[in-house]
């Protein structure tokens, strides 16, 4: 067993933004988890194929033959984002030995739902392993999320057990915060054992933010950067206590948000008010929005808010100053910091967060933690495709 | 390293007649594996699955909730073989030490077709493993198909490795024929090498014979039962020779044929002499042509066809004694065996098949024969999702 390992963890998101890679160095695994990163990259999704992903998650019908070929034609470009991200990095690929894919998600229903007169639950990632593996020649480990459902858990969030490995701390309670297009949290307790740790979804991170820039610039801006728009606004408080009203916020964790809850027809209560009120002042009211259900979440849904003292900030909404500076007036207790204060630059920790996975699956340890996913048990997550550096495992 | 494995094969096919497991025991590893059948099921697949499968696989447009949904559930049914084999035959699953899944295939090209601008050869089967793993407890391998593409092989024909491992003989050549929907044939030479191996769809194995029953008796008959109904009739000479004409027949191994060369199309060729013929007389034809196809095969696409001693039967056409019957005319040269005759009932042949596979893939041994598939290169083939019997693995 080598003591350090090059890994690379492939992460793309329903935004579809691109494929994000992250090559790091992994010294050890479980609780001695230590982790480097060596280089990041995200490769832009051609728009015919962000296109047609897009179309199938949104529920359109295809046919089997398109999503087999979209299947193969992910594991071509992940297979292409490994090659890159080592190229740029002067390693060969044949020194990495283990690649976490997550995969793209078409379908995720944690709840569930009858098909043949069966209660089924159940989630789709695409993007075939066994073209990662063969083309990279690199031991691939991919379909996380499946196993932790198969365990009777919602499939999701899964980053936790990576909080857990990463920032545990002996003395400092520490509440990780991801703001993707959800906000979701996990809370570590000082000298937290695995079974202390609550993770959930907060509610919109950068969705609804950034579904109003658009709409409003016509598509020409995507989000707002630093959060500029946002800062040159003012709150619209009944529109403000009126989003709060949603029940979304009242629930108790575990619980997990997505477009079903925060997409159109919620954006379009803001849309509501665009003749009375500015761009920025809506765009400022969603911001506070986060911020607000993100500092209510730790105050209400968290055990001993007081026992945290640190507030680790990553995701795309962790480039948006003005909510950085929200969060710190709404949460004085906290010191806010970001995940680059740790080596991990806030739009990498996902793709690395799939590298320890990888790692952890291939020690043969679980890497869900069954009080944020509802699982029954811990499980060893994904399925392995075995690369051309077997030497990985003996029989 | 166990000297005696436990395994579960399990094959659901095309026909989508139900889910065969086989429970085996198998001794060692490649060349020198031994296994023996301890039991054997076929559970029907409920008609609502099946239907639903058989509309995704023809084409029909879906979306991905619903083949998400049945991405899980084909894995509980999977599950549910599992244990209903080992409990029929008095073995705890927990003794089981890996299952072999090879799924549900929904898609199957192994020609590229443009998809985004780029060539695409793809193969898709269903019927989560996670789950398998989890409800069993036991190391599953599945999705053995797209590793042997993603080496640039057509991901099929898979069970020649199988034939190479248990049937090869020092003294005698020997042909296994199987006898499903398609017919393929494996050769060896005697002393055979792997490269020496060749192995190739012959054309329609029952697939024809079947449609016409169902056409003719309204569907209350599936299959001709020992080939009674062809045994009644003769031999139409200007329709068969008109079916021989085929373009396939001529080709060059290695090749593949399925449903799109021998399904409605071409058994409409038939049906437009049911006016002036007899029912029976058109079963008799499709029985000859399936015969003489092989036969043709055998003298035409296999080296030094008269190196060859025995012909080994198996798949549902071996229980056609009919067409047994006229293979051996045909092939006066060759002994006609079944697989019984070496212990692996002709039903239970290719869930066996997928049982050895993923013993060879749990040894880190390539799964696929190059010269049958196309690939560059030999490849540890499937996916390994790890049980709670983790001691198989040592890294």
């Amino acid at each position: 067993m080598k003591e350090c390992r090059l890994a690379v963890g492939l992460m793309s998101g329903t935004s579809l933004d691109g494929i994000d890679a992250a090559l790091v160095e992994i010294a050890g695994s479980g609780l001695s988890t230590r982790v480097k990163l060596k280089h990041f990259l995200s490769a832009p999704l051609e728009p015919e194929v962000a296109g047609r992903l897009l179309r199938i998650a949104a529920g359109k019908p295809f046919t089997s033959g398109e999503l087999s070929q979209l299947n193969f034609l992910l594991g071509m470009l992940y297979s292409e984002a490994v090659l890159k991200v080592c190229k740029q990095a002067h390693i060969e690929v044949h020194q990495v030995d283990v690649i976490g894919s997550h995969g793209q998600t078409i379908y995720h229903q944690s709840e569930p739902r009858f098909i043949c007169d069966r209660p089924v639950a159940s989630t789709l990632q695409i993007g075939e392993a066994s073209i990662i593996a063969e083309r990279t020649g690199v031991t691939t480990v991919s379909d996380f999320r499946p196993r932790d459902m198969a365990a009777g858990g919602k499939g999701a969030p899964l980053i936790p057990y990576v909080d857990y490995l990463l920032f545990r701390d002996i003395r400092r309670g520490r509440i990780l915060l991801n703001l993707g297009g959800i906000a979701n949290l996990t809370s570590l307790p000082a000298s937290a054992r695995l079974s202390q740790i609550s993770a959930f979804d907060t509610g919109p991170g950068n969705m609804v933010i950034d579904a109003l820039v658009r709409h409003f610039t016509q598509g020409s801006k995507r989000f707002d950067p630093h959060g500029g728009i946002a800062n040159s606004g003012k709150v619209i408080p009944p529109l403000l206590d009126d989003l709060l009203m949603d029940p979304y916020f009242g629930e108790q964790p575990p619980k997990t948000a997505g477009r079903e809850q925060f997409g159109e027809a919620f954006v379009s209560k803001f849309l509501a008010y665009s003749r009375s009120a500015q761009f920025e002042d809506l765009v400022c009211t969603a911001v506070e929005l986060t911020a607000r259900t993100v500092a209510d979440s730790i105050c209400n849904h968290c055990k001993s808010p007081s026992l945290y003292q640190e507030l680790i900030v990553s995701g795309g909404g962790a480039h948006n100053d003005f909510l950085l500076r929200r969060l710190a007036v709404l949460l004085p207790q906290m010191k806010i910091l970001k995940t680059d204060d740790f080596g991990i630059p806030v739009s990498a920790k996902e793709a690395v967060g799939f590298a320890i996975l990888a790692n952890e699956t291939m020690h043969l340890r679980p890497g869900n933690v069954p009080s944020a996913t509802g699982a029954i048990r811990p499980v060893i997550l994904g399925k392995v495709a075995v690369g051309k550096n077997p030497h990985w495992f003996r029989f």
